[in-house]
């Protein structure tokens, strides 16, 4: 359920969010997004979590693919829903990952 | 619950986990390790969610604030007892944010 680690340095994409209460479809659009950004070049994993807020963390191996998924025709139509619909406020953040390290029991 | 952003660039500590099932003192330690790191210096803010996953997003000032934080005694005993008792996998990253944005409705 964790991605591994990637040679240094890479990209990591943090998307927090608070949901509204129009959730209509937003699980499916959600998957639907997870599958196509698995398919993009210089993906590398995604983590995801939610509770009262959600955390999605997906790692890329540099900026310039991180820009191509965010352009994917059916990413700028989520993106939009996102806007219009299903998020009440959320952060993105594109973040240089410098260091890593790892434990497994 | 989502953390403003702040001037550009800082560092975040992304952490991911998976629990074991020995989870006896697991939500105080965790939640005093929140209040502590509120109180340290370069602290900005922090973002958390679990379900299947645990992810904690940490955002600091820069790379030394981290380090303090990592060898503040308590911290350490907290992280000796995650090595030992809670943790069944965990990934740390630390990031440089490059870039954000916001959106609130």
């Amino acid at each position: 359920m964790l991605t591994k680690t990637h040679a240094l340095p890479y990209y990591a994409v943090i998307f927090t969010s608070v949901l509204t209460e129009v959730q209509e479809g937003y699980g499916e659009i959600a998957a639907e997004m997870v599958r196509l950004a698995q398919l993009q070049d210089g993906f590398l994993g995604i983590e995801s979590a939610r509770d009262q807020i959600g955390i999605t963390v997906s790692y890329w191996k540099d900026e310039a693919s991180i820009l191509q998924w965010k352009n994917v025709m059916e990413h700028k139509l989520a993106q939009k829903l996102g806007y219009e619909k299903f998020y009440a406020s959320f952060n993105v953040r594109i973040a240089k990952v410098e260091r890593a390290y790892s434990f497994e029991k």
